[in-house]
């Protein structure tokens, strides 16, 4: 039998000094601080298969939205989970305790509260709202960039695509292999701790998760510049870097859900070592658009957008 | 065809200076406020019918927010929208346009902003987040009750509730009883002005969204208290007021969907006049639980709890 609204609550979700009962979280801001806060939504279906381990969609549900905070510099404070439930789904304590288990071990890594939200009967979706704070002008933006400023991208692109590909059965990948690139999808690691050594660095930045060449296009719109993109130069893993180039290109330029760190910083910039891999890969011009560029320096054409909820995969 | 995720959003939600397009959006706090934050996810079949005007749509997902921050007697800033939308939906320019109109029209009358979202394909799904400001230590919380204290609600009771059962076919309402108490159900009016008013007046607060037993329960639950509560007293419409005994009494008590406020304050304490009616209804007392009482004074049963998302109906 399905727990009751409040059981189900009180079980899984709420932790000694969580203050979750009010009508609001009441949340005390810090002097000379501004809050950052994003929301995001995830499907049954079509940002997870219901299959997936419970876990693991705990994890990633919240990492997609710390990634968001990340991208602007931000430290995590609180976060706001509604989340609809099948009857099934509310009658299944493994699955609910896994899912809880998963969200909780990466609060407690990220140093961020649940600090209230709202549960209810109905096709499983997981919407999370993370609060962050950084100084007052000191947030990372999209908008920032400058000419001749270069472009840097943390951690390897790819992995997930090449995943999700796998699991399409287009490809095919060694057990280890897919173990390895399976954990960057269903766990992406947000960078937080790179996102909040970049303030002051850092002239613009975006998560990657709509794909490089999407989210590059977003940085670059609100700037009315262009940049040129080396596409041989991006850090790929050993199993991606071992695909044919063409499947090399789509993981890297159009592959989504890498929750990486794009950003731009001036030629010189002493950049943060917190322990994650920094590749340049390119420049901003005044040109506006996307140029590729393949090793030798050569004009490169492709075809792929980021990925749009309401286009056809 | 269904717009793109980022047309459809451009289209009918990024209104001039709302700032959407980062990856977080920037909140600088006033000097001396906290904030409260409360996230509410509304699903189609279970919390409205998808034949329902989608102007009132979009009103009540945003109104059943503002009713929380109503409750703390916050002042509204800035809200979240996350909205999982069926590709017939997304490609129906008339449904974006009337719940962009509905939402807005509120958003407007309440003073508050569309700071960011998102938006996906999928079953359809409307979660809200809202942040508003109160000044620190001025909030209304569900605690702080104490004996003797008088229970005020505000507006009436029940016509909500009386719409739903017509609409169920269970009583029969002239066309216009059912106008009036359909208004009631689609468009609730969010007690804000009045939540405002009530800093540093009520001593406890929460609104009535579960119907008044369970949300009464709520609120006593905090301090460990009881109440005794009038049932023939309770505020009701002259289409309600026309109903059996029965009726009325289920639909003031376990009605839900009433998004009136409900408060404690001390014997004699100044209320605030902000054109809403308020009634006293009953009063905190030491022995835990409800006490209900007929017009005599005498004790009273009724067998129905506040309304459980994970329960049958």
């Amino acid at each position: 039998m399905a727990l009751g609204e409040f059981e189900l609550i009180r079980r899984f979700f709420d932790r000694p000094g969580s203050g979750i009962g009010d009508d609001c979280a009441l949340l005390t801001p810090q002097a000379g601080m501004q809050w950052l806060v994003s929301s995001d939504m995830l499907v049954d279906g079509r940002h997870f298969l219901s299959t997936v381990d419970p876990a693991a969609l705990g994890h990633k549900a919240l990492a997609v939205n710390l990634s968001d905070l990340a991208a602007c510099g931000a430290t995590p404070r609180a976060f706001f989970l509604a989340l609809s439930l099948p009857y099934e789904r509310a009658a299944d304590a493994r699955w609910l305790q896994g899912f809880a288990d998963g969200l909780f071990a990466l609060a407690d890594a990220a140093g961020i509260r649940l600090a209230g939200g709202d549960t209810t009967a109905g096709p499983l979706n997981i919407c999370i709202t993370v609060m962050g704070e950084a100084p007052v002008g000191k947030a990372l933006l999209r908008c920032g960039a400058r000419v001749g400023d270069e472009l840097w991208v943390s951690g390897e692109l790819g992995d997930a695509r090449l995943a999700l590909e796998a699991f399409r059965g287009t490809l095919q990948l060694s057990g280890e292999a897919f173990a390895a690139c399976r954990q960057r999808l269903e766990r992406p690691t947000p960078r937080l701790a790179l996102g909040e050594a970049l303030r002051g660095i850092a002239s613009s930045a975006i998560d990657l998760s709509d794909g490089l060449i999407g989210d590059l296009g977003h940085l670059l719109a609100t700037s009315g510049l262009g940049a040129t993109l080396k596409v041989d130069t991006l850090p790929n893993s050993a199993w991606l870097a071992a695909q044919t180039e063409a499947t090399r290109r789509l993981c890297s330029l159009a592959g989504g859900d890498d929750y990486e760190l794009l950003f731009t910083a001036a030629p010189g910039a002493q950049l943060p070592d917190v322990g994650v891999n920094l590749t340049r890969i390119g420049r901003i011009v005044e040109a506006p658009g996307l140029h590729l560029r393949d090793a030798e320096g050569h004009p490169l054409r492709f075809d792929a957008g980021g990925f749009d909820h309401f286009k056809s995969p």
